[in-house]
């Protein structure tokens, strides 16, 4: 694989300078028309071989083009901010939005290699790091964005002589990392896992270049020019696939309209909602009794996870006025307010909406030891953007295996994932959108929109049926609550969150 | 996961009937429709519980749909064939052409499910099952395939009862296996399998559907209902993906021919080719002499290849005139009839194009102990395929990926890999050609596609370097044979055989 990056390609200093203009310019116009006409992010990554170049290659970018519109990141040993949270938080924070380039030098790669050589991951870790990698990438480019990778080679007698000459010139010495020379010795096994490494995550959404990264000129004037060329082709490729999309989702839009009768003749399926017995009731003396109760153990269990960096995070979802704050308010009241933060989510913003839809999520993923409650979350993907149709037939079907992968991130660094689905009968909606009516310090709570998802309350069963069934998993089910009566779904969400701490912190 | 499918949905007799009709017709019309317009394969599979209808439901399909253009598979233990080649050949091998319908039970997820549960597999095995089937789906879907999978459950006391009964009625117990009680004991294992098998290979491009298979006109007219949906979705996606594709496709040949000056200023770079010796030589007399020794030592190598069963298989690449031909007689001359087959590939066939392009290559993974020589290949995607235009900008792109995943499984198999790459100049090879216009005997073998060939040659050198980076890993690199002189190249081709078969089979 890399003996063809070894093959002593030069650019003489005359053919650089006369071919570094017009390929300057060339850049400079892209990203004039990236910002304008390209409605997806760019993403490169820069790895390879120390000494090869990466480092420069970052720095001519950010020459070449408007460095406003740029952003650049170099990834170390993980803070400690970035340590409380799953590996990936860091990648996701840093991620371009829409129109922007963002270049990355020892990213998402960097860790599975190294760990791999130095043998502190096996075999199993190591295809996981990479199974993730390809996840994230696809994600990524299945939302639109350029992924570009750049492998950056030099042989292993190159890199002795760099290393050398770095050495013994004392103006830069001090760039000599104490780790270099032992990472030299061990070229051969980097280069053998380099090569699996970009066997495995070389796809046709996300391509690795090897670069032949000895002589300066050439290394730039190639970077330089495959991104170009890369860059070119996406512009134009988006723009088709856009108008694709486009084209497409009006005629199913259309088409639905048109044979609502044809479908009219499936059979009519039970949800799993019908099934819940929304009798179930809790008289207020008993309530209150288990609510101060529950509370008080919550209150302990939150601290000992505080103590033990163990964090939770609570999923609310489920139909207007179905007491999804209610319940919020009934653990919040718990907990001191250092514990624990509450993301009510709707319309994303303009910032959010130039960014992959999961990208607000990952946002606030916690630090360690907090409690973290989402009001609304990543579902909003596969219910109200699915019934709305702001997220096509493609996106929301995929979004299940996307959710699933973020979720199983959560759960693989320890975090307590519990997903609550508020249920009430579509009569209960009612007297609760009357009483809100009504009373008028409520009535604010009561939007023209509440009243339009109403009258698609089969279609939003429909859709949370399939979401339960997608993405309750052994890890992370979904509890469905009775809420019809207030007081008996509250205690039964407190004590699913308390059983599910005590569980998790006894083990 | 699986509680949304034990809700007792159920549908009368009277709705059936009712229902059944239109629904029949339907998909009639449909599979006309696939027949006429569909410029794709379906790919449906029918997995799980035992009981919960598979078989019923791929009857169903053959009785609704014309069992013409409908191939079924169901499969049990591999047969000898199959055993001899790797895992996935008889998958491939039953694919349907393009405009027609595949039904397969018990296919690619039985293994990785039994062989879990029964703990003849352990996690990484596991885990790499479902990674080849998530790229053998992601592939047929590339391509442009309908692949629908459907998830039949039963709960654990419904399917005893189904045993129960089964094995008490007379007429029907012969259809109990010898397994079916030992299956059943195992019940929660399988599930938690199955959910973690749903989970990971669920994608936007190959979903899976978990159907109730309790009662039987529920669970017929539901799979029914969802492939009528999807096949409809389908045929109106293609469409619009066909019509951006081509559109996409001729907007880039337009732009190239205008943006060659552009191009143009790219920077000269050497190809790996470029660093062959081709003054290399052999005089006659020591050719004649090695030649009598590497063909003893390759048939005696082949002799213990067959006892072993171990097999061998040769791809030969290169110009025109290159002598790949002669190169391949020098080595089957030294072999008995029944050991070999040379596969020479040129344009594909309508059946062959009616499928994915790795189709036909799988057709011919020769049987164990055998040696395979490909006279061309499936690199023909990257090299004419990608200078012709026959292949799009994706699609060469994410080939490098497909054909590494396939080699990865020739060799996963214990077959021997070797790639050659036959070299010669571009004078050479106007040398040739004119000896073959001048030679009688010889002229048949110049075409006007060759001198076409001809003027690419700059192109198709940059295509080949392009994939010789992505493609010679560790495991199956490519040979670069310098035949200016074919007595050279041919001794380098024999002694790389037999090189690699001894190292193989002295392990």
């Amino acid at each position: 694989m890399f003996q063809t990056a070894e093959l002593g390609q030069k650019v003489s200093k005359h053919e650089y300078k006369q071919k570094e203009l017009p390929l300057w310019e060339n850049l400079l116009a892209l990203q004039q028309r990236l910002r304008k006409e390209g409605n997806f992010p760019v993403i490169v990554d820069f790895a390879g071989v120390r000494g090869a170049g990466k480092g420069t290659s970052v720095n001519l970018f950010n020459r070449w083009m408007d460095a406003r519109w740029i952003v650049t990141h170099a990834y170390t040993e993980p803070s400690d901010e970035e340590n409380e949270r799953p590996t990936f938080w860091r990648f996701w924070r840093h991620l371009p939005p829409k129109g922007q380039i963002g270049l990355y030098m020892s990213g998402r790669y960097s860790r599975p290699l190294l760990d791999f050589v130095f043998g502190k991951s096996d075999e199993v870790d190591f295809m996981h790091s990479l199974d993730r990698i390809n996840n994230f990438e696809k994600d990524l480019a299945d939302d639109g964005a350029l992924v570009l990778k750049f492998w950056m080679h030099i042989s292993r007698d190159v890199q002795k002589s760099r290393l050398e000459s770095l050495e013994n010139d004392p103006l830069r010495s001090w760039r000599m990392l104490p780790e270099d020379w032992e990472h030299w010795k061990l070229y051969d096994k980097f280069i053998e896992a380099a090569e699996r490494i970009i066997s495995y995550t070389n796809t046709g959404h996300a391509p690795w270049e090897i670069i032949e990264g000895e002589d300066l000129n050439y290394r730039s004037l190639k970077v330089g020019e495959i991104f170009q060329h890369t860059l070119e082709r996406h512009l134009m490729s988006e723009q088709y696939r856009q108008k694709y999309l486009g084209e497409m989702r009006k005629q199913f839009t259309d088409r639905e309209v048109e044979s609502e009768e044809e479908t009219g003749n499936d059979i009519k399926t039970k949800t799993i909602m019908d099934g819940l017995d929304l009798s179930l009731k809790l008289d207020k003396k008993k309530y209150r009794k288990e609510l101060a109760v529950y509370q008080a153990r919550l209150a302990g269990l939150q601290q000992l996870a505080a103590r033990r960096k163990v964090s939770t995070t609570l999923v609310f979802e489920g139909p207007d006025a179905s007491g999804k704050g209610g319940a919020i308010r009934q653990i919040t009241g718990a907990l001191d307010a250092r514990f624990y933060k509450v993301y009510p989510f709707s319309a994303p913003t303009d910032i959010e909406n130039a960014h992959h839809y999961l990208w607000r999520f990952w946002n606030c993923v916690p630090r360690a030891g907090k409690m973290t409650i989402y009001d609304r979350s990543w579902y909003g993907r596969v219910l109200v953007e699915r019934i709305e149709r702001f997220a096509g037939d493609d996106e929301w079907r995929r979004a299940f295996g996307e959710i699933n992968d973020f979720e199983d991130q959560l759960i693989e660094h320890g975090i307590i994932l519990l997903k609550f689905w508020m249920h009430i009968s579509k009569a209960e909606q009612l007297r609760r959108f009357k009483a809100r009516e009504e009373t008028p310090h409520k009535r604010w709570k009561l939007s023209d929109e509440d009243w339009r998802n109403r009258e698609r309350w089969d279609e939003y069963a429909l859709a949370a049926h399939d979401m339960i069934q997608q993405t309750s998993v052994r890890k992370s089910p979904w509890v469905l609550v009775e809420n019809e009566n207030k007081p008996y779904g509250r205690i039964k969400v407190l004590k699913a969150v308390c059983d599910a701490m005590e569980n998790a912190l006894a083990e």
